[in-house]
């Protein structure tokens, strides 16, 4: 089969569509016929050489894949031959075909593509699991997004103003994409370049601070983030892209009683994942087949334009997914 | 009445014994007539003028008593004068009266005295709040409690055992409090004086590390208790004995999905600390009731020995906890 391969790791030129032995589905697995997957960001880490697969998976990069079932294995019930589908994986999406397991698959609604269904995966979940089932905003909350255009954290802004309209969300976001990001429906846009994020959530927020953070900057940001966070408030940090260590005031976070939450998905073990798509699949899928919430897409590439794709990542020109089509 | 009073902030030389207007109850309040109180270290921060009590509570140190009801304010309808109750107060359990919220109140089981009822509040709630209810150890699983001998190590301890006796305690202790914590039914027991906790932990859990840590010594402690923490692990600061800041790896953190939360008592709001004492009443009380487990006295003095019995809590010499009489 097709399949995108690497010359060696390093930069998006290293990049090329080859061939690569097609994969099976195993017992309790599904192998998909890729219509579409998407770029994200750990697929240009992983591509750089810092970000192998979990043990057992693909080698080659994607994390999720939309299109129709191909086969199924031995234990699998609920999918079949021709079902069109979407599904979380551990690797091997920029292929023509990619094995998912049963418990980490799920149906596209009939309103939406197979380009939109593969911006669903890796990027609402992600911001689902971290921002609600880690981060337990409440009505009336201040919620943090850092990262104004990209692809969790427009997915976090969506799913709070689905699920949780009486939140105030704060964006920060670079300067070319906050009117985007107040367009999308932020209740409050911080310009990164030019404020002081930490100094506008005191004032956003009266002082308060807020109740949750979505946070992918790491060190950088570690004690801006804690002086922004509420008595009781958490941290949710899924990124590190600002450094790794930093020093941290731990009697002011005791005292304010705030935490820290380190999360990633992708390494967790398969029933984990499986226990997290099924709250996702019943919870957040019918804001998509209902159309109260539509995939962001920002561009789309066919799959042999992968280094294009990678690079328009890299430059942060995009708002929403980057989607390549198989 | 009688009330320990504080010459001025400092040793434990500067408390006496002297006269303070009786407090009386206001709505929603209980006046207590105080039999016992007890020593809790934070009574020893705020003695040196480093711990401030709330806003509202009392200037008198104490955190806790156990006595008879004198009195009750308008909406009190759970207790009357007479009763056999302990409290959780904000400030003045070392007096001839205190006064409490009535939701910070519990009636004395029949099996217990004055003295035992006075250990259990600031000691037991804190153990449980921390060790469970923002632990959320599981059975099977691996807890790590530092600090041997201490009131809220031991309060854990038995609670471990009694909550959950399927998981597994790890206690870190100095060498002359080892047999003694052993003797309290710990799983495994380190001396932290001879041994690096973290090398331990690794042997004693097979290299998967521990779930829960409840920890008092902030960041002396914080690397070691990172390393020692399995993945999804979560630390619990309840003190900074050790230090406030340190190096934190957010990398590791956020690979290993760990947690650190932060925790006090103390200022939680009223409402919320009616909450937590309301959960353990139900969850925890019933142990004492049965004599399934019993509150650890060391040692008790009379109220006028007050300077002995911080003293005997600064020199170490307590297994459980330092009791007050009135």
């Amino acid at each position: 089969m097709k399949a995108v391969l690497l010359e060696e790791f390093g930069d998006a030129g290293k990049l090329y569509l080859g061939e690569a032995p097609q994969p099976e589905a195993g017992p309790g697995q599904v192998l998909i016929k890729v219509a579409a997957t998407s770029v994200n960001r750990p697929d240009i880490i992983q591509r750089q050489g810092n970000y192998p697969p979990p043990k057992g998976d693909s080698e080659i990069l994607g994390l999720e894949v939309a299109g129709t079932v191909e086969a199924v294995g031995t234990d699998v019930s609920d999918f079949a031959t021709g079902d069109k589908v979407f599904a979380l994986v551990g690797g091997g999406g920029y292929a023509e075909y990619a094995v998912a397991y049963a418990g980490h698959v799920m149906r596209i609604p009939d309103n939406l593509s197979f380009q939109q269904a593969a911006c669903i995966c890796e990027t609402y979940i992600t911001a689902y699991l971290n921002t609600f089932s880690l981060g337990r905003p409440e009505a009336g909350d201040f919620i943090l997004l850092h990262g104004g255009g990209g692809g969790v954290n427009t997915a976090a802004l969506q799913l709070c103003q689905a699920l949780l309209p009486d939140a105030q969300t704060i964006v920060t976001a670079s300067t070319h994409k906050v009117a985007r990001v107040a367009e999308l429906g932020a209740s409050h846009v911080i310009d990164y370049k030019t404020r002081s994020f930490a100094e506008e959530v005191k004032s956003i927020t009266g002082g308060k601070g807020v109740n949750v953070i979505l946070d992918h900057i790491g060190a950088a940001y570690l004690a801006d983030n804690m002086k922004s966070l509420a008595v009781g408030g958490r941290l949710v940090v899924i990124g590190i892209m600002g450094g790794i260590k930093a020093e941290l005031n731990i009697a002011v976070m005791m005292v304010k009683r705030q935490q820290i939450i380190g999360s990633v998905l992708r390494s967790r073990p398969v029933a984990e994942k499986s226990a997290i798509i099924a709250d996702f699949n019943a919870t957040v899928m019918p804001l998509f087949a209902s159309g109260k919430i539509e995939p962001l897409v920002s561009n789309s590439f066919p799959l042999e334009q992968v280094a294009k794709a990678h690079r328009a990542m890299e430059n942060g020109e995009h708002f929403g997914k980057i989607v390549l089509t198989v």
